[in-house]
């Protein structure tokens, strides 16, 4: 049977999502759980690769078990053997084909800036700290500028070698919440780096370095040296995969 | 000149604010900053001394300099040298003869529980999970029984020897907030572990092993054996002390 798994992660200690000989990963967790509980080696899949410290709330992961066991059993054998910071939130039949990756309609992103001059002690690991001042409608205006279908090459990280560099978004929007400025992103896919490198062009538009309406010829120019540094790995959460 | 800081601190990789010979504290974090500032030994005094894994919003620390300083760079000096989950807040000069300890006229801890059956990757550090269903209006009874002066020996730890265990609670309130139960106390000074007995009491009222009613008599019998263990250090919080 394939199971769907729905997980939830605090990605701070965690070198991403991706299997690495050396590193400490959420994949490597996942399975080393799995192989506790089913005796053998269990590949598991997932919907988006989370770079190292970024977080989730709704990642989605498959694999195949040759054997039935009830899910709900295995959601709690798999969060006792898993570390605190790692929760399957749901764990359910899929379909036999079901590819968590391939199949994905909807990726939603969410980016956290804390726009203060104070750091804060519980807010260092789940979002930017921008000491500037910002002018959040210019970083609105500027989000707007993202929607619909655009080549993102230049807001791929270097040397990443997708095939193709289209993306369509579906929603692009800032809201503050609690203290945050909070970055909501919709779209089928992804490139590397993308959602970061968009949102740290934006916050160079609440600076006043650049104005929303550069934010179209920055993408038409596809040259990754224009744009600013990549925002940290910190702030990032995969909120939720739709199929 | 004395100083006043108000500190923030996410507790959870620390052994509580006192200093310790071979375990890392607050203190000794503050203390060592404060030390590579000034180039001598500096001792600093607080409002509450925190236990392992507890947190502070408004932890208030005082310490003597015997020279003239900027309090804004000596706030921006020490975020510098201090790590990302100790964070100043505050620096402020005080009255000569100003104790954090002594002077507080309140204190006011909130202790936070997750009430479901899942986990949190997010929440484990700063919450009590609590999978059974609670009765919250029984709890929010048993808290208002609380409120006044009692005799609160039952509800220290075992082996501490404070002079007097009188206290008066000013605010013993509960709360919902985004998910999470929040209780909220205020009094001049507490026990050592009183709060999370409290808490661990009035969960026992929602899990319906206790009644409302059963506090004033747990407080006349003094008796600790009485009471359930004593709550988890992650949910507590420091919110703030008065002066």
């Amino acid at each position: 049977m394939n199971i769907k798994l729905t997980v939830e992660y605090d990605g701070t200690n965690y070198s991403g999502w991706q299997l690495q000989p050396a590193d400490d990963t959420i994949q490597a967790r996942l399975e080393t759980a799995l192989e506790r509980i089913f005796a053998k080696k269990i590949r598991v899949r997932a919907a988006g690769r989370t770079d190292a410290g970024v977080h989730a709330r709704g990642q989605v992961v498959a694999f195949e078990l040759t054997r039935l066991f009830d899910c709900a059993d295995l959601r709690r054998a798999l969060n006792a053997l898993l570390p605190l910071d790692i929760t399957v939130v749901d764990a359910a039949p899929a379909d036999d084909n079901f590819d968590p990756r391939r199949d994905a309609r909807v990726r939603v992103y969410e980016y956290r800036v804390l726009n203060q001059s104070l750091r804060s002690a519980f807010q260092s690991r789940y979002a930017w700290l921008v000491r500037d001042s910002l002018d959040f409608e210019a970083m609105k205006t500027a989000a707007r500028g993202f929607i619909g279908e655009h080549d993102f090459s230049a807001f791929r990280t270097v040397g990443s070698q997708e095939r193709s560099t289209v993306r369509r978004i579906f929603v692009s929007e800032w809201r503050r919440e609690r203290g945050l400025l909070i970055y909501r992103i919709e779209a089928t896919a992804f490139l590397r780096h993308m959602v970061r490198t968009m949102v740290s062009t934006m916050v160079e538009v609440g600076r006043g370095h650049l104005v929303p309406r550069d934010i179209p010829q920055l993408l038409q120019r596809r040259d990754r040296a224009a744009l600013p540094a990549t925002a940290p790995a910190c702030g990032l959460f995969l909120i939720e995969v739709r199929y």
